[in-house]
């Protein structure tokens, strides 16, 4: 695997997501990275990230499941085209949907590992599927459809 | 509307979510009430909860969706029983599964309005429509199947 991020290759004005930003100090930081035709993330939860006592917040799930297809995404794009990740223009990806279903209870106390599979690419929409696994037992499952960011997106 | 959050009345070992529970201390503390048949929640994201500069993060979106839906839940289970909320036994929700549609991006700055419609109530299983409203306008819809929570929930 490379040791490079896609999320270390987002130009500076898109790299302040709370889920995944490099410049911002309060993030999540989630880093997406290929594994052959996987994209694999691992983030470990603070111990107040919790539903009840013991067990993963299913929101800080989502959010993982969210930054890591987003990147994903980003990374499928650059790969269809043949082109380095973060090479001009960038190629960014939104939410369009998330869909997350909770298999079981994400035991809290160790590393999650999140692995995304690229279903679709068509045109600016690009679908991702990613699950999340404490320990080897997949505990979540999401789908997200990501589009391509408009141009003039976060120019308030 | 009550004064009193579905939330303040879950019992204290079911009140350490990150998300809405009294208990966490760097949690987010979503309240939800009742505003005639619809349920109420107001947030005020941080400034650096952020996708891009100037948009709240979708992440924390889905979880304030998914807070509130739960929360609604619970909400609607008491009053299809005809019970006060928190009156024992708990009647108390997790998610299934949740969904976001992102509508357009929702602007960082003000207060946020969830606003959620009990769809469905069948057996343990509660459908929660919730729409986020960001100074009047719609900027997401989410829908969460939540479902009440096993007895041993929580018991590792």
């Amino acid at each position: 695997m490379s040791d490079k991020a896609i999320q270390d290759s987002y130009p500076e004005n898109l790299a302040h997501c709370y889920g995944c930003g490099r410049l911002n100090a309060q993030g999540h930081h989630v880093r997406t990275f290929w594994d052959g035709d996987e994209t694999v993330s691992r983030f470990t939860p603070q111990p107040w990230h919790i539903a009840v006592p013991g067990f993963v917040y299913g929101g800080l799930i989502a959010s993982l499941v969210d930054c890591h297809s987003t990147g994903s995404a980003a990374m499928a794009a650059y790969r269809a085209a043949g082109r380095a990740p973060g090479s001009e223009p960038p190629l960014r990806f939104v939410t369009g949907s998330l869909h997350v279903d909770y298999l079981k209870p994400t035991p809290l106390g160790g590393e999650l590992t999140l692995r995304g599979r690229i279903k679709e690419i068509k045109g600016r929409k690009i679908v991702i599927e990613s699950t999340v696994y404490a320990d080897g037992v997949a505990t979540a499952r999401g789908e997200v459809v990501a589009l391509q960011m408009p141009d003039n997106f976060g120019q308030s």
